[in-house]
């Protein structure tokens, strides 16, 4: 994703490990747009009556994705509290979404894939968490 | 709003307090709107350059209501734990909007304003979480 | 919504017609608000097979809702043809899901609800298109 | 994006052109990012007085964008007439801030990038609705 050469042009970069920083951010839009996709297949299939809990956790994932990655991507002036506080819960709707989607990877490749998108993006969630510390 | 009537018709409500829920859906999404046009009306002011922070924690502060109103408003197979993270990192955006907007109230009405919205915000979302524990 | 306030405060309003828009406004956030609901009232139910187009449609509207609520609250230096061709968008997106919707209205009350926040949503962007010509 | 591998196993693909659609669908994500970042470099700029309309049409065009990416991943039981209007709609969004972040193009290199960011998400959405029709 472009973002990165837009962010090393920041004026007023954070301190934050840039390479931690960036792979946070592009695993939060990763997930979004996948557990979007996830949530929409589930929805397409036979089995639909099946998957309704993993709609549900895949489009909170969704909304929790989409809103830390827009929080974590800004630069200027930052509330270390607020970003690790939303890191952290992007990380629970992560590994929720992932283990539910993991209980239908047998039989959906939709959600074989996303569990592996939100299980890596909780991942990259836990590294910003630490690099903040 | 008339999302409280939807919930109301809801074939399986979660078994939370349901005044406690509908206030937190509509404080979120009231405060979300908040934020959003204190982000710009401080973009509109001469003094722009003394109110980055203020714009910048407001634009945070909005992307986590809106999450977290959608989040909170699915009753459908939740999952306790994901609601509960997303709902204290809201109620910590919130904060930090909040007293941002406080250090301002007194030169621009909508930094006032905002914060008493940001304020009420975190109480509803401090309100759910002692809900469902 | 108190974002009426905090727009009544800004410093460089639009000379659109207030009242026109801040209904647009409140009724995108209710909109976005019930689609959401809707969409997980209709994955609850017994027949949610039967109501696929519905979820699909109401998800939709609550997102082209979510980013026209936002567009139009802010009022600093605005491009009136963006203004125009999102408000325009959410209108037929609010279309769709409100017919969708009265399909189903007579099994589900949520659908019903729906519908009818779906059509006044998009009479109020309709009334704000008239309003910015 | 790893979305296309997922948009890949559903089970009800929309018609639409593939590439078409998902060279669509990762322009508006990098482009939703970039002007979320675009916006909030100029923020952090001394000469913010100078951004403050470069600001509010990447906010715009950021919220446009992933309104977009959202509606236009989901294959199941489209209405081409809502993802025509709502991806006409991104185009104009994305077009407007690409013209204003061209005017600073020359002093911030952030504004360089985002520009051609959304000239290119604006040939994209162009691209779909062509081949939607």
């Amino acid at each position: 994703m472009r973002v990165r050469e837009i962010i090393d042009t920041h004026p007023q970069p954070t301190s934050v490990d840039r390479e931690v920083l960036l792979r946070c951010i592009e695993e939060c839009y990763d997930c979004a747009a996948s557990c979007t996709s996830c949530a929409d297949a589930c929805l397409g299939e036979d089995d639909v009556q099946d998957l309704v809990r993993c709609i549900r956790l895949c489009l909170d994932c969704a909304d929790a994705c989409d809103a830390t990655g827009r929080i974590v991507i800004r630069q200027t002036t930052p509330d270390l509290g607020v970003i690790r506080a939303v890191v952290e819960a992007c990380a629970v709707a992560c590994r929720a979404s992932a283990a539910e989607c993991e209980m239908h990877a047998a039989h959906h490749e939709h959600c074989r894939i996303c569990a592996e998108v939100c299980r890596s993006c909780a991942q990259a969630c836990d590294d910003l968490v630490a690099a903040l510390a």
